[in-house]
């Protein structure tokens, strides 16, 4: 069990490098498919879970809107015992037209080969008015 | 590495047995030491980093609300290679006579001995007029 030292500028360069391509333009999201692995990747995006670095990607490919606009308002990480990172990121991003909402993001960042894959991603919008 | 299938049963009645003792009363918040390990257990809350049950306890304990009440809006809920649970629950708070605020909180319960601690506690409000 180790903790790594650099956990908080590992899990704010991923964000900043995973939002690029995520926000880029829609074609550009199957370019994710790098940050995810094989097999040992979980994703729940409201609700919906996948496993698997092609489920994933399907389910990201099948969002709908064309431009995406974000904003975020702070990234939380933790070290994992195993060398990894936890990030929890709290934002606002807003679809093509639609209205502004909240999201909150969830990464676990598991350590392999001198890098990182997402291990947990957990996807919610937060809805202002509940 | 194991996935327990009884993950989401977990998670959900983790996070009630936890709010329950969290914001039955001030005094009783002590008792959260029970869910958290000496050493192997890490909170941040408003970004705030703790290690090990005591220092854990000593945040809890310095927060100076008397009376919380907590709505629930969702549990997201995933399993973790090692038999554990990563839990996130968005939900709104109402501490004394403040205003409601939207909060965030991701954990992760880590097996030990038939049974769980928190090994990661990470606690935001989420500020709606950002």
């Amino acid at each position: 069990m180790s903790l790594n030292p650099q956990y908080q500028q590992i899990g704010e360069t991923f964000v900043k490098q995973y939002y690029a391509v995520f926000d880029a333009d829609r074609e550009g999201r199957e370019k994710l498919a790098n940050f995810y692995h094989a097999d040992l990747s979980l994703m729940s995006f409201e609700g919906v879970q996948v496993q698997g670095a092609v489920q994933i990607i399907g389910k990201i490919k099948s969002l709908t809107f064309n431009k995406i606009a974000r904003a975020i308002t702070v990234v939380d990480c933790q070290p994992t015992f195993d060398g990894g990172v936890l990030v929890n990121i709290l934002g606002q991003l807003k679809m093509d037209e639609d209205p502004v909402h909240g999201f909150s993001q969830t990464f676990v960042l598991k350590p392999m080969n001198d890098s990182f894959f997402i291990q947990h991603d957990l996807f919610r919008l937060v809805i202002h008015n509940q």
